[in-house]
């Protein structure tokens, strides 16, 4: 197979800038990324999800052993479940047992789960060691290894507990994505799609252009969406690092709607990027209601889910339970609902005081 | 009583710089101080040390009521098994119950146990909510309340799991310190006169003048030694906020050798303090030893460590046991010895690759 080129994103966080690498068929050389960037590495910690072990995670520890780094393997069970207090306790202790160091690096090979659990123990292991992440989900790929979001859920909480920790180097190889379920694959577009919305109305152009390539997960027209999705994320992190501003905020477009619909759903029923689908309609929906968008832009937003292959309904959707659970979210400041909602293709703006009945409208909107 | 000057100190570490302020009995003015800073505070988790419920945390917690803010209260047990997971995930819990959010503010009442457990708490919960310190040992005032270490113990290994978290601010009363028990008291004494030794000749002097009413608790003489003590302390955590200058490591003279005696001796037989006591003698004798520094630094040290209710030798001093300890540590780089050694009083330097002849020594000039 030929090579692809290999498409770099910086994100220019002090103190330390780091790099996103993007390219497809490229594992064998993930070893030499980093060890170049990570010049002094002399232990990994090579986090990984029980579903990419003989995949991609046992290779990737065979070059970095051939290139003299001791490698220890941590397997994280597939699922939502292991991003928990006790898993976490399991790895601080292997990392204990294995006399992880400031020498150490700790390289999360998986989905957003292994990346926030991993990346949770790389902050917080002797208070603080370096952190690759290697995504291989399209959800990972183009949003949760971006931006330094670290943590785990409580039983009835998810990410309640976490940190910031910027990586050091982000890994992307597009090929991990063949042996992702199509549907695990079309959920992650939902985010891409997003960032369109929020920030690029040219990139929703090219989005509209090669939605059917996306769909058939086209190796070129993903490596581009991956790029300028992180681009994206990259850019708005750098602005507001921490969540202090409101526009990280910005990209939670789509997701008050899509929490609440996880959440009456039951968290099985949809998959996350399919509920931002379905959220997004919903905010389109809200967004015309007051004004703010015309009918053109709900019909352009619907139609690209749609040929994303995402659901843009949600038939069962319950209103007045959905509403509740938007109030009793932790992000609600003093039961007034906020959302973030379009002023037109590539531009949100935070909107507060949100009549409940024109919510309420927006979800029946999509009840079909 | 009349009230004593409030002394304050500034740490001015970016982003945000915060204060520490020491007083003797002004208490009932902790609340005041704590609404001033924080203003938009609606929520406090107050967590404090059992032993200091009914005569400072309490009360303290009433002043916040008071004031109009929604308190939450944890117990931690006294002792150093309360910095586990555990007890850590206990406290997650209940601040999800009690819907702990970015308006709230965790307060930690009582001595490093509770300061850095409920500071590592502050620093992980929802990414990161505020902390206060309100420390009521003097080594917890002198030294683990300023800097934004916080962190856990693992079963086999102390303060292993931890994040750097800074507090918005710092509040010390010495009425505190009367409830301590004497022994308590003496020992934080000796990361006192550590500060002299590192870094301040003058203040070493001033030790020497003050010794007898420091060992007595004398409220003006306590107040003062905190002060200069937290102004050290500062500079040091300002100069080298994440220990990679090699800077913050001064902060560890006496240490080495304290956490083998610690280690060998088994952690009841001596407070942390008596242990550093008897390791800054150890490092003396090393320091004579390598021609660093003469026997009168040796004696000078000696006798203000004596005067201030410090051991100064260990009769049972098991050399070589204590050598291997050593090697064992995680600071050790590739097996070589690094010690924090005087050349005069008010400076050390780091000092690498020491002949193991030559602490067997030092540890045997102190087995008396
Ligand atoms: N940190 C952030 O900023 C951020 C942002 C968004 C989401 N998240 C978190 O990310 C998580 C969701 O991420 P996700 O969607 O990647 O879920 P995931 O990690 O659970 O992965 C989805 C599924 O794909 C499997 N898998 C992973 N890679 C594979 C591959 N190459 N081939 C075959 N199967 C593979 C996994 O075993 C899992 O069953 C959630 O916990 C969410 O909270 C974090
Ligand atoms: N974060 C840092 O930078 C740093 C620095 C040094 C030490 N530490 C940590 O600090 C801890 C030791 O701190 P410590 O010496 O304060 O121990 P501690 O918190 O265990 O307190 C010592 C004892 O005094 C009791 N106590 C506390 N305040 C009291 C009061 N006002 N009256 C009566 N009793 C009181 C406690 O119940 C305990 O029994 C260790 O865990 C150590 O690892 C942290
Ligand atoms: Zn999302
Ligand atoms: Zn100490």
């Amino acid at each position: 197979m030929s090579e692809s080129p290999l498409q770099e994103v910086t994100v220019p966080l002090s103190p330390d800038a780091y790099s996103i690498f993007i390219g497809t068929d490229w594992w064998s050389g993930l070893g030499g990324k980093i060890r170049e960037t990570l010049s002094d590495m002399s232990h990994a910690m090579l986090v990984y999800d029980s579903e990419v072990r003989s995949s991609w995670a046992e290779p990737l520890a065979e070059q970095l052993r051939g290139a003299g780094v001791r490698v220890d393997l941590v397997e994280v069970l597939s699922g939502e479940n292991s991003k928990s207090v006790q898993r976490l306790e399991q790895i601080w202790e292997q990392m204990r047992v294995d006399r992880a160091d400031r020498q150490s690096v700790v390289i999360a090979v998986g989905g957003g789960v292994v990346g926030d659990l991993a990346g949770f123990a790389a902050a917080t292991f002797n208070r603080g060691v370096r952190l690759v992440q290697v995504p291989t989900t399209l959800l990972s790929q183009v949003d949760s290894s971006v931006g330094g979001k670290t943590g785990i859920n409580l039983p009835d909480a998810k990410n309640i507990v976490g940190a910031f920790w910027q990586p050091s180097l982000v890994l992307i190889d597009t090929a991990t994505l063949s042996t992702l379920p199509p549907r695990t694959f079309h959920s992650g577009l939902a985010e891409v799609a997003k960032y369109g919305v929020i920030a690029d109305a040219q990139f929703f152009g090219w989005l509209e252009q090669h939605a059917e390539a996306l769909a058939k997960a086209d190796h070129e027209a993903v490596r581009h969406a991956i790029a300028v999705s992180c681009q994206t994320k990259a850019d708005v992190v750098v602005a507001d690092e921490r969540e202090t501003s409101g526009r990280r905020a910005t990209l939670n477009y789509g997701h008050t709607f899509g929490h609440a619909i996880e959440a009456t759903a039951g968290y099985w029923k949809f998959l996350h990027g399919e509920a931002v689908a379905i959220g997004m309609q919903m905010a389109a929906h809200l967004a015309r209601a007051l004004g703010r968008v015309d009918d053109e832009f709900v019909q352009r937003q619907h139609d690209l889910l749609l040929r994303l292959q995402l659901p843009v309904c949600w038939q069962d959707a319950e209103p007045e339970l959905m509403l509740q659970t938007m109030q009793s979210d932790k992000k609600v400041a003093h039961g007034k609902l906020r959302f973030v909602l379009p002023t037109r293709i590539g531009h949100v703006e935070l909107v507060g005081d949100v009549d409940e009945k024109l919510v309420i409208n927006a979800i029946n909107a999509c009840k079909i």
